[in-house]
């Protein structure tokens, strides 16, 4: 168990992060292609093809890397651009410093930094950063709240719902393989809403008892462990599609309730 | 002519009519399902089924007239709510007060309050505000910017780029009927990059500078009057599917450059 005073130290350990890769990120959102081209971006080097979200991730995770090298030195890291770093703790730091890298790319502010801790079951805290809009949102070690420019609201997934009056959000209209597409079509066929397009945001605005299911495939741990995080904290549901633990990543359903769930999986289970 | 203290004047309008908008949206949006069912939400009724984004749109579209009767009694207006109200100015305001609604009722922060100031011709001046990030798109009569939480910037649409290079955006993947979906997916599937679900705030990032193409069909003139003004503003171009004028409304391309237009419009302009 953790005592009450690492907590604190914990969450003030992902802060401290998720500030850092605000401040590391955001010169480099919507830089037109004239900075690019004029090599006014922050960073931009004298060759080659200069990539802002690229060098955004990179700087995100660095900026977290050494927050947690001085905040967290017994921790171990995952970290998606620069690999793994041991810990004698037991707890590691699962971090995605850009989830939707292509949003950032058309200047949507609907990506985010996900920071999550792990120990060995899994997720216990996270934190979805949303830097542009300075929205954030947390969840585990007791706290399921955003804090946002409406100021502070706690996060309570929604109440069931028959499926017909549901609103589902994916990334990609394909979803994955054809054999996942056409079991979220088959679920997205019957649900009231269902909407494209917003990565790591979906989930929080599952937290946020706004919508009813998120379901994606092909995910990796960095994509998804914070939102396990943050949705668990806020009473939903996160596995894979078969029901088992999600935060290995690959083929990941998101409900607000535990009927929600069940109903989702009666279709999701069936791909081979 | 518009003289210039007119131009400050209808600017100045412009901008209280958002600022009046804002205040009557945000108090509904993002109501959890608990607000609404114990009718906490402001405006709640005793009977029926309250509706957070109905209630929203007409407040907004009230508020907003009221400002323009103050401020503009001599201008029409045109209001995707309430209809239409006749003026001796020539001038006719076309407000939507939530372009987006199953995106706000979804909490996503990309459904924005549309403004557009028209002449026989056609926008003259429009903005696209989106409350909760707190920014505020505007182009015409001299103007071409973007105030939002990272200050002022200008607007201007992005360079000539190959299709196979672009960024395309529209709201729903299947965009209209089976043809006008199969154009879309023409032009999808030679793109680098589609991204779905942002409705108004697609032409925003187009005025940035940060996507090529926005396409649609089946849209309202108050759906596009507004984006035509900020993206013209910005360089781009809006027309209908054959190179038409698009204020009012049915299928729109907006592109970001005379070169990109043409290029869509060879494929798009092959649907009867």
């Amino acid at each position: 168990m953790i005592q009450s005073d690492e907590v604190d130290d914990i969450i003030a350990a992902a802060h401290a992060a998720a500030d850092a890769a605000r401040g590391a990120i955001l010169p480099y959102f919507r830089l037109s292609s004239l900075d690019v081209d004029d090599k006014h971006a922050p960073g931009a080097q004298s060759e080659g093809t200069f990539d802002p979200v690229t060098a955004a991730d990179r700087a995100a995770e660095q900026a977290m890397r050494a927050v947690l090298a001085r905040l967290r030195p017994a921790d171990a890291i995952l970290g998606e651009e620069f690999g793994e770093a041991g810990g004698t703790s037991g707890l590691t730091w699962v971090l995605d410093p850009i989830d939707g890298t292509r949003g950032f790319l058309a200047g949507t502010p609907t990506w985010g930094v996900l920071i999550a801790v792990c120990g060995p079951e899994g997720p216990i805290y996270g934190v979805i950063d949303q830097p542009y809009i300075g929205e954030r949102f947390e969840g585990g070690l007791g706290r399921a709240r955003l804090t946002g420019p409406a100021g502070q609201r706690s996060l309570a997934a929604r109440g069931a719902r028959p499926l017909a009056e549901a609103t589902v959000m994916t990334t990609f209209p394909a979803v994955g393989t054809p054999a996942e597409g056409a079991a979220f079509a088959r679920i997205a066929d019957a649900a009231r809403t269902v909407r494209y397009g917003y990565d790591c945001y979906a989930y929080a605005l599952l937290a946020l008892g706004l919508i009813d299911l998120v379901i994606e495939a092909g995910l990796k741990p960095y994509d998804i462990c914070a939102p396990i995080a943050v949705i668990e904290a806020a009473g939903g549901i996160v596995t894979d599609w078969r029901g088992g633990p999600a935060h290995h990543g690959g083929r990941i359903v998101a409900a607000a309730n535990a009927a929600q769930h069940r109903a989702a999986l009666e279709i999701l289970s069936q791909v081979a």
